[in-house]
């Protein structure tokens, strides 16, 4: 970390950062430069909170230096990780595709959308059966009936489940149903839940909030790996922009971002990135392109028959056409040599 | 709610929305301009998702024209709430102060800060046991042992206490211990945790999430009122822009636009909304002629031992000056009869 | 356009404005909802100002329903657009490439840059004479020098040169060296100057604005073709959101959309969209699988050397290997029938 | 300046960044931390491009210490400025009012604005000639003929005109009719205005730039000091960001920021900020509270029959008792000895 003083700050006030410095273990190197002087900080600097240095007279503001997370940073980890969901390998160089409906509607909807998913080539089944909606008079999701579902549906298809987890309470009983625990966008920084997920045993899908930055992001894949579960996979879903044409603003420099930052395997969904159906193929295909390790998709038997994100789930056409480009472009990338892997 | 078709879509098209419409019970309307059609709903929307409208052949996209929430919502409760926390009101014309450390640290800091908030008029101690922080390695909170300080502060000073529930599970012995429980900009769309407050008996102070819009913030607040707790202040704390010299943009139009939207009392937190304690006092001087009901102010005996939010503290100095201003602003504006109570 | 009146507006105040809307020619229906009335208008909006309806007594807001734009809008244009620059096509399924140093810095630099730029199968060579700087004390540019020593490389490589004009009264030296004129982020809403390069007989670059909705770009679009010069070419390079880690945020959907709405070309400027030449390639890649029609990339043959910039530049042989990959999968998905071109 | 190294950066690279930092003659500093060493530069860094550097090998990135304005810092120049607008002080402790309409419509709209806005106690008349428009075909300012009409009403009433310039060609005769020159958000990064308005005698009233940092629209004041003209006052009138409910954020602490970075008056624009005339009055009390040297508000006759922003123009009733509270406000706090300054 570095202190930077203001321009006019005495030398009494330079000293009194110092010694705040030196009083908890860490040393202090002073530099002056010609308009402003800065005080750097050598040691581990969680022992120190930069917001308190910042209180102290004379101090402009702090820069933080060396990243704050550490397992989920490549530099500590120079070599990508591979997460195994049961089998299925997420982040070994092919591309992973997890798809299905928004929310779990019934046993009829979700099996028929599960076999379209197989059909595509997906590894995954997706389905809320805890669905977070904006309003409360939004449909809430078939809770516990929606699990049994999705159970259902792997045992007929054979499809991985990803399904979302909303409160610590649930961790255990949607444990037991899934094969990933999916954390949303609005819960990302639930600290609590990203403990409870930390401590189960099951791979996690950790989506990106809706306003955080990549260092809130890898912070929150922290929280899980310091509890001791490192399988993490992060999902880039959309950022809030002032743009309202769509959804969300699809962060496509995402992928190359965390690939540098960190070890984890990272996917792409175009559905909420987008939140219209019709651009979640040339976004599929950009994120194939780019690198990502998966994709997850909303499919729906009927779209204009969905409970929600109708507007941006794939009809059967669509998402067969859409899996064939994608398989298509990692193909060829990798058989050209010119696939993405680490930047 | 009103669907906007392509300019190209075909008659049957539009028949295909209107059935859609129709087949839930409500009416379709439509509507031809020159260059495109609409259609519009009549009755109660809830009964119909728009997203699955906009996934129909021809459609444009919708348009929300009512709001999607209601308890909150000042168009079916004209007149203005006033939210009584063990006696003392908020939203009754007069300003109501909250201000303490942003961490419970050690009974000591908590008792002298209290003295000090309580010295310069304010209704209520501020402090957080249970911390929700960017980074698992920084300080987390006292938890229960904090609890127990925020009591034993309250006891000695007759202030009422607000502290932060982060989740489900510390909802009723939170409850035992606080006079008002306030919800987390991080967590506020956690609607499992606004179920469960919105179950409890006691008054909830709700953050606004840092990218949260007006909108999702009174739905937000619906949640916990459908649940029978009507006892509900705003808390506008900073919203996330590009500017990074602020910590967060505060949102200062959210006081006037709250109050035209919803009859539900609002404050202001200044030093979350700013991050800096330099500008604590002209930012609580403008929500106070804006009209805010109240205000949250982080105080700390010494904010360069502070373990969180140093530089956003006011010393106890500052805070005398701010909460004096303040109080002056508030009481000549209502003599001179200039106080902003509705727009 | 269509006005939506407050839930409890009288008769009296919706007549007002059906006699509003119909005392400038148009005609208005009015539709009456469970909760709110609103009133549609039909005919030429242009005749009417939205802000003057919305100043009504009893009015809420009002929705827009087409759109401003109309020369730009694929609508009343379904064709796709292809731009000749003097014999180079953009827009007709092959990918164009755009590359060079940021600025122009001496004739030795930028003929060392051209020569790498050709040899990576680039048609363009883009750099700055006049440059847009955020502070007074940053290299502006040679100007006039600069756009000879452009000419020059086009006569020894053949390439076409695109360069920024930054004011009204440069338009004509410009277009004198330049095949295609840049207008930049900072001059997208410069009225004056889309005016001025709108009557000009050379095509234009238009580049979005730093927080511009695309909707203001294609009316800054339409601004240009108004004046009768058709051959606008858009360029997305990135938006101004709240992360920090790259210089702008790459809105790729953008290319996506554009397609869907308008029927000009749009290329991606991954450069300025990311700041980090390591971020390039893979968004390169990513555009050219989104149906990008180009790509613009700054090329600097010692980035470590160059006046601007030099932190997202390509060093000759990054470019090489971006400029390769980009070309292998354009190829590729053309011949796999999998191209993206409209929506 | 920092440079911020790698943790696995080798020593020749460090060097390589030490060589380049001395050969433009500036000095270099190492420090090393447990993770990651740093290089600070000591001297005139307007020597270097910060780009530069981030290109070279092992370099992570660069941080900015020192501010890149001068001349607009009230660091090299802490006593605040008081500007002179023809006898009209800017800056001394009194709030200045501009009011009028968005544009200048016709001699008589002019003439009754003025002299309601005369009636309220302001000091300026403000109304567009030259209007920037999203659309090309919306009303563009009656340009010339308007300019006369604003003189006219000077001459009418003793107000001082300010009005908007927006192209270097207009800046000599907008010159001769008006008293302040106004240059528009759009166009805050329109360098070669600036430099234009920089070289005239009139002063000039800056508008912040709709996504425009502190820092940016410093250096905006910066490019019209650095021409001689040091008569520069601020204008806040709301941001960019993700809220919609208002047409921009009013960024309220930008005033507060403004008068701890800068010795340049700060006046704010609720109209523009808010979008809407319901929350100007809560708005402009608010900024006076903050301590803004004075306040720009859309005032219309009739704003219904306003050819722009209606929805944002006060009646002349409101404008009557906004202006009133302002002035007690103002008034009051001076009086107390609670007026905000300098921070």
């Amino acid at each position: 970390m570095i202190v930077i003083m203001n321009p006019d700050a005495s030398n009494k006030e330079v000293h009194a950062v110092v010694d705040a410095i030196e009083s908890v273990g860490l040393k202090a190197k002073v530099m002056e430069g010609t308009e402003q002087k800065i005080v750097g900080l050598i040691g581990d600097k969680r022992n120190i909170d930069s917001s308190s240095l910042e209180a102290l007279p004379g101090v402009d503001h702090t820069v933080a230096i060396s990243k704050s997370y550490k397992l989920a940073s490549r530099e500590f980890h120079p070599q990508s990780s591979v997460v195994d969901v049961d089998g299925v390998k997420i982040g070994d160089g092919n591309i992973v595709i997890m798809a299905g409906p928004c929310a779990v509607e019934s046993l009829d909807q979700l099996l028929e959308a599960a076999k379209i998913v197989k059909a595509g080539g997906a590894q995954f089944l997706r389905g809320g059966a805890y669905k977070p909606r904006t309003s409360p008079y939004s449909f809430q999701g078939l809770k516990g009936e929606g699990l049994k579902y999705l159970a259902e549906a792997r045992n007929q298809t054979g499809l991985k489940v990803v399904t979302e987890v909303t409160a610590v309470e649930d961790v255990e009983s949607i444990s037991h149903y899934a094969d990933m625990l999916q954390v949303g966008a609005r819960n990302m920084q639930n600290f609590r839940l990203l403990k409870e997920v930390g401590q189960s045993k099951k791979p996690v899908l950790l989506k990106r909030g809706l306003a955080a930055t990549l260092e809130e992001w890898l912070n929150a894949a922290e929280y899980i790996m310091k509890e001791g579960n490192n399988d993490v996979v992060l999902c880039e879903r959309g950022i809030r922009t002032y743009e309202t044409y769509t959804r969300n603003t699809l962060d496509m420099s995402a992928v190359a971002a965390v690939k540098h930052l960190s070890h984890l395997p990272i996917i792409v969904d175009p559905s909420h990135g987008t939140g219209k159906w019709r651009m979640v193929r040339p976004m599929a295909f950009a994120a194939t392109a780019a690198g990502a390790d998966g994709l997850m998709m909303e499919v729906h038997p009927d779209p204009s028959k969905a409970l929600s994100d109708g507007q941006q789930s794939l009809t059967p056409e669509n998402y067969m056409e859409v899996s064939d480009g994608v398989h298509k472009i990692a193909k060829f990338m990798k058989e050209a040599g010119i696939a993405i892997t680490t930047l």
